[in-house]
């Protein structure tokens, strides 16, 4: 039988029930060791590492000592068991190892200016410039590995949930919404332009309204942001879905068994939330002082502002007496009764430019549990008491509080909520808590235009329809509006839609947007609602942020193929980089630099 | 238990089991008619088609009257059996239709600019404008669903041969081979430009080079070209492979069985070559005069040179008397054998410029075959007899004659074996013959800039390697280069790799670029492969052209979601379009038209 040109088994493949054979593999040199005289060579490829063995008596020695880290090489050679003592258990070919005959040098490599084997830290525009060797380090690989594994599976299960996958075009219109475009100058129609999608929504929407009922894609999409740590310039990808005929409990039916298992599959072992909680915004702003949640923290914060109305603490009581929109929301901390850790917090929120956090620990002396520090000798201890009972707090247990007119606060109570779970370790860090925001508020107040804006996606279906639209205050009318959560971070965010043209008309009036503003910003999509619209909706899974959480990465660079840098920049490719004369000119285009200010 | 709110069951789901239920569907209403008073309504979804009835007794009635086609509906009603005589057995719901007692309307319809119901020809302009109403016709519909699955079985056969499916930027390097890219300004690096990859051909040699081994992706590239009728403006997709380790035999073995299965499971039965010929470039030119044979047609060209020189026929015994390089091929035409039909050909050829097109036909006369027409009379019975005879040809047969320098006539002579066998019916068109050409030539001479250039893909491997670029007549050179045909269609393109920078520079050299110009224009994988680089290779499908010929489109606005049309419009999202003040200051940009010509 003659061999393969390449390899008869990958670097992975070979067992002890193949001590004996004749094989043939290929690779890259991970590692070259010189144990006395005899040469080990790690050979590597996609699959895994086969240890190489190569002694003075073998016809491949001259060749094995010539070779270098990283070179590609074609090694033939036979089968032998490794001895007790050298087993790798570790190592899914150890407990063989290849006795070279004969080594092919296919490719060799120069000195590496970033090396592959031990995968030390390096700056992050080498390992850019470089890419191809940064891939080859086995944490990048495996994470790189993982993405397509975990998308493949989220093609899957999408397909066997009876929904098609449709390709929209990249090449599109501008939308006036949202972030800023990329745009792409039209040489056929020279001065105008193609935006790059920001996301799908219209086309998902007229897919809808065209039949075809349940629509899935793995969806690019672009937007032209200045690069922040977790947001690379560019692009990036969404598990985009959309349905017709569905109310939003169908939405979350059908996603939340997908999502759960796709984590499930690639969780290794850490336990997911099955049963998604569902959670109306108003309550996760007050429990959790955030609409992204992070459930693993098993700190709720409730209202007492009842227990400090009228009491001897004068700084709160005189707020609620004089503003009927103060609260006082308190943080339980279980276990973290110490003066320490509460002066620890009360610094912290100095150090963010808070006035401070008052709170309350308490203690057992002689078996009574009693409250400690300032705010409990101010409030007495029958106010202290009760505040102990409506938290189920006790002995070693503390609680923070935090008064106001609560859209002023939440924000801070909820950080500090965050961090007195972290602190005192009562986070589970090992699992996946997934939950339903959902009631998002419709509209917003815009502070800096004086106006009301939409809170979220302009064309969610408000709850109560057009009559709510006209009889009710903008700022109470809530949205068939949702967002996924997980351990903390928004994993999705969708919506019923507004599919009634007159619905979507004086949606956007109150928004301060004519008709002939919806007509000429959203034409495609407003003249298809009125040829038939069936009532439908979706969502957006960020498949990046799913994967960073999958696979422990804090960097969007630890799970993208081919990133930019910071500077909107690929430094392998060189891009971007100024075009040539002719192509400005089919373009009709000039480059007009701004005077920069001296 | 409740109902859900739009549907029980989707329009093609009920059947005669159903009969006395209460049900629930959703959906657009396909036509209304009215029989004697009773109300039939045909209820379209994605999935299908229901008969809904409604009498003057039904509390559904009244609103079945107001009713228009491509409203969306919700019906609630009782499944009845339909009568022995008015079962529709093409239908799958064809044997109950649905007694409505209750309609509600969810979306009302204007007047359709385009009609659904009968799928009557509309102009292109009407069709892309209205695209949500054009694709909710059935064939497009259809067509749409198919594309979907045939692409979903592209990505799962790809899976279950062990490739990943890796994902590529679209923001990328501008590529100075090939076709023209479309640019996109950056605005963080003014006056500089990203471009949309015409194809991923860099990166995914790239990823073998990070050592990922099995590669594909539906990879959506981009060419800004004129559109033709056969190629869209924009985008396009193709199903990407790369691998590592191999040999053109493993790209082969490896792709054949699973386009052969991609085209069976949705050929509907039509027979689909398993066993795809290799048939080599010089070989196909010859036998079919043309590198993108149709296999359905069962002419294979032969040289019949010797036959005509020194023969009486002093035309073509002087060429071959006058020139070593000229040829008389013969085009045999079974069942052709008539003066009828051979003059047909000759003013066919004269129509297209040529000076003619010179046949023999075959008749018996007395049991004796007999070659007819002026050529057999110059050339005489026994050499009339010996062309039959090398090419099997009898009674009733034909054959035509042409004759030069092959280089220049091969074209001709293909489009006379192309018209011959679909005139005379010789063509089997239900069926999928599926090739590879192989053994592309390396170099071509480019007459235009008196000049070698490559014929295909410069990142080719040369067969014979370095040694062959130094010592070999480069237009001799062939490559590691292969096509994939069917019917007619060139549906694939690849090759094996040339990994080694050394040889990559002097294939350059042979076609006139310097070593500098290599680094400077493919610097990524250039500086790449010094790293080492495994032997890989790998190959692109055509998607568009693989689903056309699936469902027998001529035009791919037929299987294409949202096309733009023949002037690089999208219609219905009105694009492209100016860019605002503010969006070309931020790229620095400004439009400078041309001066039009008076």
């Amino acid at each position: 039988m003659t061999m393969h040109r390449y390899r008869s088994h990958t670097c992975a493949a070979l067992r002890k029930s193949d001590v004996g054979s004749n094989v043939r593999i290929s690779g890259w040199v991970h590692r070259v060791r010189d144990h006395g005289g005899v040469l080990f060579i790690d050979l590597r490829d996609h699959y895994g590492m086969t240890q190489v063995v190569a002694d003075p008596d073998s016809p491949a020695f001259k060749m094995a000592e010539t070779v270098r880290g990283e070179w590609v090489i074609r090694i033939d050679g036979k089968v032998k068991a490794r001895s007790e003592d050298t087993v790798n258990k570790g190592m899914a070919t150890g407990e063989i190892e290849l006795y070279a005959t004969e080594i092919e040098v296919l490719s060799t490599a120069k000195e590496l200016p970033l090396p592959v084997f031990g995968e030390p830290d390096y700056p992050e525009d080498v390992r850019l410039k470089y890419r191809f060797l940064d891939l080859r380090r086995e944490t990048l690989h495996k994470n790189i590995v993982k993405r397509t594994q975990v998308i493949t599976e989220m093609r899957n299960q999408m397909s066997a949930a009876g929904f098609g996958e449709y390709t929209t075009p990249i090449l599109t219109a501008s939308s006036p919404e949202g972030a800023r475009d990329f745009l792409v100058p039209s040489r056929i129609h020279p001065g105008k332009f193609f935006a790059l999608p920001q996301a799908p929504q219209q086309y998902k929407q007229l897919l809808m309204v065209a039949g075809f009922d349940r629509y899935f894609q793995i969806a690019p999409c672009f937007r032209d942001e200045d690069p922040r740590a977790d947001r690379l310039p560019g692009e990036f990808y969404q598990l985009d879905v959309e349905m017709s005929f569905v109310t939003q409990e169908d939405i979350w039916s059908t996603m939340q068994p997908i999502m759960t298992s796709v984590f499930e599959k690639f969780a290794e072992g850490k336990p997911v939330t099955k049963d998604w909680p569902r959670i109306p915004y108003d309550v996760s702003i007050r429990k959790y002082g955030t609409d992204k949640p992070d459930l693993r923290n098993p700190i709720e914060m409730q209202a007492v502002t009842d227990h400090f109305a009228g009491s001897g603490f004068k700084v709160f009581a005189n707020m609620i007496a004089s503003n009927p929109k103060v609260e006082v929301w308190a943080i339980p901390a279980k276990t973290g009764g110490s003066r320490a850790f509460c002066d620890r917090m009360n610094a912290w929120a100095q150090s963010l430019g808070q006035p401070g956090l008052g709170y309350i620990f308490w203690r057992k002396e002689n078996d009574v549990l009693e409250g400690a520090g300032p705010l409990a000798k101010n409030i007495g201890p029958e106010r202290t008491a009760a505040i102990a009972e409506q938290l189920g707090l006790g002995d070693g247990d503390a609680c923070f509080f935090v008064a106001g007119e609560p859209e002023k606060f939440y924000k801070f109570a909820g950080e500090a909520r965050t961090r007195a779970g972290e602190e005192l370790n009562l986070v589970d860090r090992d699992r996946f808590e997934l939950c339903w925001i959902v009631d998002f508020p419709f509209y917003e107040y815009n502070e800096e235009d004086k106006k009301v804006d939409f809170s979220h996606n302009p064309f969610s279906m408000p709850q109560g329809g057009l009559d709510a639209l006209e009889n009710q205050d903008p700022l109470t009318i809530k949205a068939y509006q949702y967002d996924a959560v997980c351990n903390g971070f928004e994993i999705a965010s969708g919506s019923i839609r507004n599919q009634s043209p007159e619905t979507m008309v004086k949606a956007f009036e109150i928004a301060g947007l004519s008709k002939e503003d919806v007509e000429e910003r959203f034409g495609g999509m407003y003249r298809a609602f009125q040829y038939g619209a069936p009532p439908h909706g979706g969502c957006a899974f960020g498949i990046d942020r799913v994967i960073m959480l999958l696979v422990g990465a804090k960097n969007l660079r630890e799970i993208t193929l081919f990133p930019m840098n910071q500077q909107a920049q690929d430094l392998l490719m060189n891009a971007p980089a100024p075009a040539s004369p002719k192509q400005l000119m089919e373009l009709e285009l000039r480059v007009m630099p701004k005077k920069k200010e001296a």
